[in-house]
């Protein structure tokens, strides 16, 4: 009987959260004041998030201690098992053994709960008492619903309508843990009112839900927003997966030659890939590959440029790969890959080709998908879909080439909440999704009056 | 930091299931044939069951050898952490140490696939190339899918119309894991014909989809039936949950002073409790207590009697505690609950006074799954809610009587398929359901003429 799983006891649990900007072997561009053009001051962004985490998202220190009380919380569930596919590697029939961590194993279903819960912590401890935030399928929303509830915060939740209408179950997920979930656009705010007043239909969107989530916290007293990817601090909170990782394959003595994640916003992928990142700057081989969907082709074919992480144009400007702050991708279903742009330290990283991205259509990434749930069992995301599309891509090639390969990749969330899309894809209904190259250009042209940095 | 998981690594998964018959201080009575009034012989059960499973269920040896094969699919998920729920003891204010075994981890979300993964191996071994089931709320249908999937089996499972209706998620669960699901009454058997030809827009019923389901494997060359619950071999493969159980708490020097499980058919209370009966067979002072509806109070206050499995009478008569199968349990959400009868083994316990039962309402188990989510950050399964509430009653208990207790529960499942209930809870809309006393007198009543064991 061969080993699948890999554990972490209690004690064992990473202590620090790893900051690749203490690595870097070129330092990142800063993030810009719109209005002066000015690398933005801890002091701009006092008013949206709280101290505690402004500091967290400039900080240069390599390590940053995980306070005791957050462990208390990631213990629920952590350490995740680092798991061995054996069932999936034998579909497959090529010279790879692949390995993933669990993170569906979470109350929240998602890796998202790795960073609500420091999220909420900090700002509780800062005394804020309230917290507003956007999401889209509800992934992140549902993850700040419970950690606001474990460390008593309010919390709101601005969830694109749209979604709100086709996933009600997340919504529910967040009524549970106390938290209030608001179809967006609303009439909570200026932002949501304004878009109503000129398209009472509107489906939203999460440039709008990011304007009536920040809207709201500047102008509630006692509260703050949080964001659940792209920033470096979110990145940062995501590291422990990637450390977890390594601590369960040196104790099988396995490296990984290729470490895999699906890339929306960039905080899963950097949460396992951080790590690795730093052995490949110190000079150890490992391929790091991010998987986008290709109709939200940010890092594959998007321009690398200052751009706006929202559509209203109210959060500093980033400096990232990014399809322009007025591109709406399809409505496909990995409702957490579709991001017009990407994290700064996961764009940086791919700009310096200390990591590279692959793009994978909705239809391969469901077949992935169902392949994956027939043989393993667990029935992945829609978002963790595209990683098991690449590690397929990296089986196929390791067999073509007739070179052994380990894999490591992250299994960001289950299913089970996106069960509708499985519905869809199995009945022959899911769309293909193919984005027109003319639209892809459009998109770049519009890009063309950012600032570069 | 404290402990909150104690886990056992993949080499330390117990290798037999438990078989409490070896232990009966007093042997069970035998399941009749409804024609002969004579105990039932193997062979009369093999045109529904592989003989090699009909052995498991006739079996005296103590340990059954769990196959290789059977390991190797349990590794994915198993074995589940034991876990601490600190956060829930300090909400309760009670001298009490809570520890929980996480059965939710699995990928069907529930302890069912414990039976069905042996079920479907046991099959496939003996030649079987296709089984039929039914399922209420679609938990042992959706893990005998993916089961059958793993072994390269067909998969037909009835689901109770009203169910199929109400929990689209659990139907495309078992879609993605490439089974058939059909609403039943069904065309498909004679039985459900009958059925419709009478009640064109019957809800259907468990009744029902059990006499489709076994009506269906008797018909179909290669097929054989599965059953989710009640029957000894589903209680024997249940068992590794409460032999986890032992070994981790051994692990940390703890033994429990109370046991519970929600009970509907008794496979999950058996589960966690059977190994512990033994320690109280032998002496060990422990209590074992079983949580069920009090819409449907089968140990509380159903007779003791020999009865059908089914409304259609096509199981055997088995002897346990019943409410009489024509009794039709209120629609409460915690469908794996809504059985008329009780396991002949938990029967058989409850009557020696080696377990004993609790009824609670539909309303304070959601109120007692609420606070949970609340503190421990998972949504339990409703029916698992039962065994939460049971909890809560203990460690008011000790409160009360000052006296420190540890308390071991099976936290059977979780509930994000099921979130539609906390819906209607959280709105204030979820019925109480109570059962009226002159009801209970009639069900009661009308197993006055059953054969008494």
């Amino acid at each position: 009987m061969e080993q699948v799983k890999v554990l972490l006891n209690d004690d064992e649990i990473p202590r620090q959260w790893y900051n690749i900007q203490a690595d870097l072997p070129k330092p990142m561009n800063p993030p810009l004041h719109p209005g002066t053009g000015k690398p933005v001051k801890a002091e701009d962004l006092a008013p949206v998030f709280p101290m505690n985490l402004i500091e967290q998202e400039v900080s240069q220190e390599r390590w940053l201690t995980i306070p005791d009380e957050v462990l208390e919380k990631y213990l629920l569930w952590r350490p995740t098992p680092l798991c061995r596919a054996r069932n999936f590697e034998k579909l497959l029939n090529a010279p790879v053994k692949i390995y993933y961590k669990n993170e569906g194993y979470s109350p929240a279903g998602s890796h998202k709960p790795n960073t609500a819960i420091p999220q909420a912590y900090y700002n509780k401890v800062f005394g804020i008492k309230r917290l507003a935030t956007e999401t889209g399928a509800g992934q992140w929303g549902s993850a700040l619903a419970m950690a606001c509830k474990m460390f008593d915060l309010e919390c709101r939740v601005y969830m694109v309508r749209v979604s709100y209408e086709q996933k009600p179950y997340r919504r529910m997920m967040m009524n549970t843990w106390g938290a209030e979930c608001i179809p967006s656009p609303s009439t909570m705010t200026a932002a949501g009112r304004q878009v109503l007043a000129e398209h009472p239909d509107s489906p939203g969107s999460l440039g709008i839900a990011i304007s009536e989530a920040i809207e709201d916290a500047v102008t509630h007293e006692g509260s703050r927003y949080s964001l659940g990817s792209v920033l470096n601090h979110v990145l940062l909170h995501q590291t422990i997966i990637g450390l977890e990782a390594k601590q369960q394959m040196d104790k099988i003595g396995v490296y990984p030659d290729v470490v895999i994640g699906c890339a929306g916003g960039g905080s899963n992928f950097a949460g396992i890939a951080l790590p690795f990142v730093r052995d490949k700057i110190y000079g150890k081989k490992v391929n790091i590959i991010g998987a986008e969907p290709s109709s939200c082709p940010t890092m594959t074919r998007g321009p690398f440029a200052y751009d706006f992480g929202d559509i209203a144009k109210m959060t500093p400007l980033l400096p990232m790969y990014t399809l322009g702050h007025d591109f709406v991708p399809a409505p496909i279903h990995a409702g957490g890959l579709r991001y017009h742009g990407m994290a700064p330290i996961v764009s940086h990283l791919v700009k310096e080709g200390l990591m590279e991205a692959r793009a994978y259509h909705q239809l391969e990434t469901f077949e992935s998908g169902v392949k994956w749930a027939r043989s393993e069992g667990f029935i992945p995301a829609p978002e963790t879909n595209h990683a098991i599309a690449a590690v397929i891509d990296e089986a196929i090639r390791a067999r073509e080439e007739g070179k052994e390969k380990v894999i490591l990749f992250d299994w960001s969330g289950h299913g089970l909440v996106d069960l509708a899309s499985y519905e869809s894809y199995l009945s022959g209904k899911l769309e293909a999704y193919e984005l027109p190259e003319e639209e892809i250009l459009r998109a770049i042209k519009a890009t063309e009056g950012f600032p570069r940095p």
